[in-house]
């Protein structure tokens, strides 16, 4: 029963902080929404940071799955769409924590090393990735410029929620811009591609388009 | 005099934000680093809304500027590098805009749009000077191209400071990775230009790579 009450928080704050954004929810807010008192919530949680600490882990987790790589064989592009597909819902799945990226981090130094770590696994994650494709020959790039392109890669999923939200003037992140994000990480990678599956992304491109 | 004040408080306030985080800095604290009275701020200023609206006019002249290109001649690859050092420079000097930039822009909805305006201009400026560059003989790319290209210089020059925040787990952000960022820009054009251009930037980059 504490378990569940344990996991009902959890459950609760995440809806609260993607809805309202991680710095206007309170530990009362909270408590309120799930109609119990501050202090049975104090009995499981000792603040808010400890809650979002919580969060983090499941996500952390949760990103760890969805960077993993194919060792058995050569990837191929549909590897690329399945790791974007799952590392983007991921991303809106704890979309709190990229809204206010930069100042959750700020306030939290343990969460920002575990961040800054989280990085450079997807960095070397990509850039793995990257290596297999030009081993398959599906893709021509060097080495500068597999590093180069991965950190783009890391940047543009990583600020593209805030960039829908910042460049067209709407008030809330909508799913259905994820699959442009995935379309604009897509163009990233499109130039070094061999000719079949660059012509085969342009046509997926146009779909984005409308 | 009165006029003299109310630049002060600007160049006080810009100051702040840049430092602390615009969510950190209230009215008494600038008002106390003038060694002004809170009344005397509030002759000048209705609120600190006021202050970071006439701030981000400030900016907005700025950026646009940074945002001209050539009208007598086809642009060549120099032009980029001077558009993306001054449009890095003005964010840089307006850096408290960048680092909580969802979180202001939510909270105020003028702001919003005229951001989001501005994000318009600057994708349709680096559109411009990629097609002046085809026409030129520097770049080889079709309209589609361009324009998946010219969003993610957008996104990838507008979050780049965040990036660098939460990539190295480092404090503050340092003026000096702008260099990178502006090298980052390049990564993504690079495939896009003639072989004798792509070798020049190859070699730049390796600068940027110690």
């Amino acid at each position: 029963m504490a378990r569940q009450t344990r996991e009902r928080i959890l459950d609760t704050s995440l809806a609260m902080f993607n809805a309202a954004g991680e710095p206007n929810v309170t530990t009362n807010h909270i408590a309120d929404e799930l109609g119990i008192s501050p202090g049975n919530l104090y009995y499981h949680f000792r603040n808010k940071d400890d809650i979002v600490e919580q969060l983090f882990s499941r996500y952390e987790a949760r990103i760890d799955d969805a960077l993993l790589i194919p060792e058995d064989r050569l990837p191929d592009l549909e590897d690329i769409w399945l790791q974007l597909h799952l590392v983007f819902e991921c991303m809106w799945a704890y979309r709190f924590l990229y809204r206010d990226l930069v100042d959750i981090l700020a306030r939290n130094r343990k969460l920002k090393l575990r961040f800054s770590r989280i990085m450079t696994r997807a960095s070397g994650s990509a850039a793995e990735l990257m290596r297999g494709l030009v081993r398959a020959g599906v893709m021509r790039a060097n080495e500068a410029e597999i590093r180069g392109l991965a950190e783009n890669v890391l940047l543009v999923a990583t600020f593209w929620q805030s960039f829908s939200a910042v460049r067209g003037g709407k008030a809330e992140p909508e799913q259905i811009e994820l699959g442009r994000g995935i379309h604009q990480v897509m163009v990233l990678i499109a130039p070094f591609l061999r000719d079949a599956e660059r012509a085969h992304l342009a046509t997926l491109a146009d779909a984005y388009a409308q």
